[in-house]
């Protein structure tokens, strides 16, 4: 792989989460070949948990050399330890704060690509954390009013509609320009930041057999289909409202690039099955590169040392990669 | 396979759809070995879609011997011939019709169990069909208030607290008693039905991350959660509420007998990417042994005789070894 003209700022997320245990495994893994990360957050954390050295930097830049011989951090410490498994409320504003750093590197060129260990949102939520989750709070920070989740596994790629909502709410949020929106950041990202030249979008339908003419829902007549057809008109390559159920098995995904997912679990559950462990999170849209493991805290595993790092070793590598094709473009 | 006392009664479904035709092709694959059925319907359209020879029979009874040389028919005909690939409005009366038939034949011990082939819901709707589908008519047929729509994939079983409602209602509809009501009877069956002593029952959280805490959702904690408990206190094996896209990964497969489900596609994406050909619809919580193949009409492929039998031949054979089961205890 090409060498980054920067590093990747990889932000600690809760440290009373898996996160530090599994960016020191990240750190094993790939510090001999790379790509190289800066850790940003609490260097004692890291070495809590598990990690052989630290280095402490001031300019991200030298992470490049250091990768090799010690974790490299540009140390925001916390103000006392925080114990795996047992989230503190001491700890949000500085989770909160590790992450727009990390976000501001990137912005400034002095991080190649931000990848995102977990939070946990709920502890952040009471210290005033005002975003659903990581994608939503790097689009208010670069200015983006909709930023698209993209889920990748194995041999799928998957964007969401709505995010992070109750599933009673989706049907309310749906709408043909935010699908149209939805649509045209996906084939942008994946023409530029992936680069497939003419992408295929698979739109999926909100409703059991695509609504079955309206007997069984008519988001599918009123929203989803017109939003395929304009997204049609503009010259994108967009079939649907498929059925979920449909959508997913391995014959019909060879039939797409991505499909365009209209809640949560429907992307997720296909995603999950095929890729548990690999499975990675890509915030389009963006002017920055963002990724994170696709997985949460997992407060009851962590400090254990059996977290995998499968999957943010993949977020790191995918980092680099789209990286690496947009300083190419 | 032990010889049945009865042949399965097998309903044509919609003419116009792939089912003659698959039938048909499970008629050569079951031929030499069994399980034996008869089909209620009409001969000729078994005729026009491949059938080497039909015999029109008047009692069930006498399908067990012909079954090696043709496919046994109750010939309830139809006025004039369907074409595939077009559904005619008047053959509706005909397919709902054919379906009751075969289901009071069932209830008489005529026929050891009901495969259900294929309809369009919409087209019955026309002639006046007041249910969402075959489960719930075979409910009303046999005084069930809540039957329990079961499928089931190569290792993977599900049931559905919602079946065919738009995924708007999902929320509305759910409540303690419902699900406790579809865990009484997903256990009961799995005992009595497949043979399993101790099910173990997964309960499925609706909303994303399981509501997080009440975040995104807060039926896991007033509906799901509550009813989980009550099926805990009941003697049953139950656990939940679980993210929906924990749930379905091979791993986690392993610990659980059976998946209950809050939506259709909740259930029918993780069945249809693990087998999209083979799986199989089971009706739990009849008195009567109903499967279906977990497919529709899919009237653009009627006529090619490109249709795929796998399905209704794994619920031909599946609806032999519930009954067979049933016999013994």
């Amino acid at each position: 792989m090409k060498a980054l003209a920067a590093p990747i700022a990889v932000s600690l997320g809760d440290p009373a989460g898996v996160g530090p245990e599994i960016i020191v495994a990240a750190w094993q893994a790939l510090k001999a070949s790379g790509p190289a990360f800066v850790v940003v957050g609490d260097a004692k954390t890291l070495l809590a948990r598990g990690a052989p050295a630290v280095r402490r930097i001031s300019d991200p830049m030298h992470a490049l050399a250091a990768f090799r011989e010690a974790v490299p951090v540009l140390d925001h410490p916390l103000p006392e330890p925080v114990t795996p498994g047992l989230p503190a409320a001491f700890s949000a504003p500085h989770i909160i704060a590790w992450i727009e750093t990390a976000a501001r590197l990137a912005q400034h060129g002095a991080a190649a690509a931000v990848v995102t260990a977990p939070i946990a949102k709920t502890l952040l939520y009471d210290a005033g954390f005002a975003f659903p989750g990581h994608t939503e709070f790097l689009g208010e920070i670069c200015g983006v009013a909709l930023p698209v989740m993209m889920l990748t596994a194995a041999d799928l790629k998957v964007t969401l509609v709505t995010i992070h909502e109750p599933l009673a709410r989706v049907s309310a949020l749906l709408s043909r320009e935010r699908i149209i929106a939805v649509g045209e950041t996906t084939a942008r990202a994946l023409r530029n930041d992936f680069g497939i030249a003419g992408p295929r979008l698979a739109i999926a339908a909100l409703n059991p057999h695509a609504g079955e003419g309206g007997a069984l829902g008519r988001e599918e007549i009123e929203i989803i289909a017109p939003a395929v057809a304009e997204l049609r008109r503009l010259g994108y390559d967009a079939t649907g409202p498929a059925p979920g159920d449909s959508l997913f098995h391995p014959e019909a995904r060879l039939t797409y690039d991505v499909a365009l997912c209209m809640y949560h679990d429907q992307a997720l559950i296909p995603v999950k099955m095929l890729d548990f462990w690999g499975g990675v999170n890509v915030t389009l849209g963006l002017p920055i590169v963002r990724t994170s493991p696709d997985h949460g805290v997992a407060y009851a595993l962590a400090g254990a040392g059996v977290a995998r790092p499968d999957s943010l070793i993949a977020a790191v590598k995918l980092a680099a990669e789209i990286s690496a094709r947009r300083q190419r473009a």
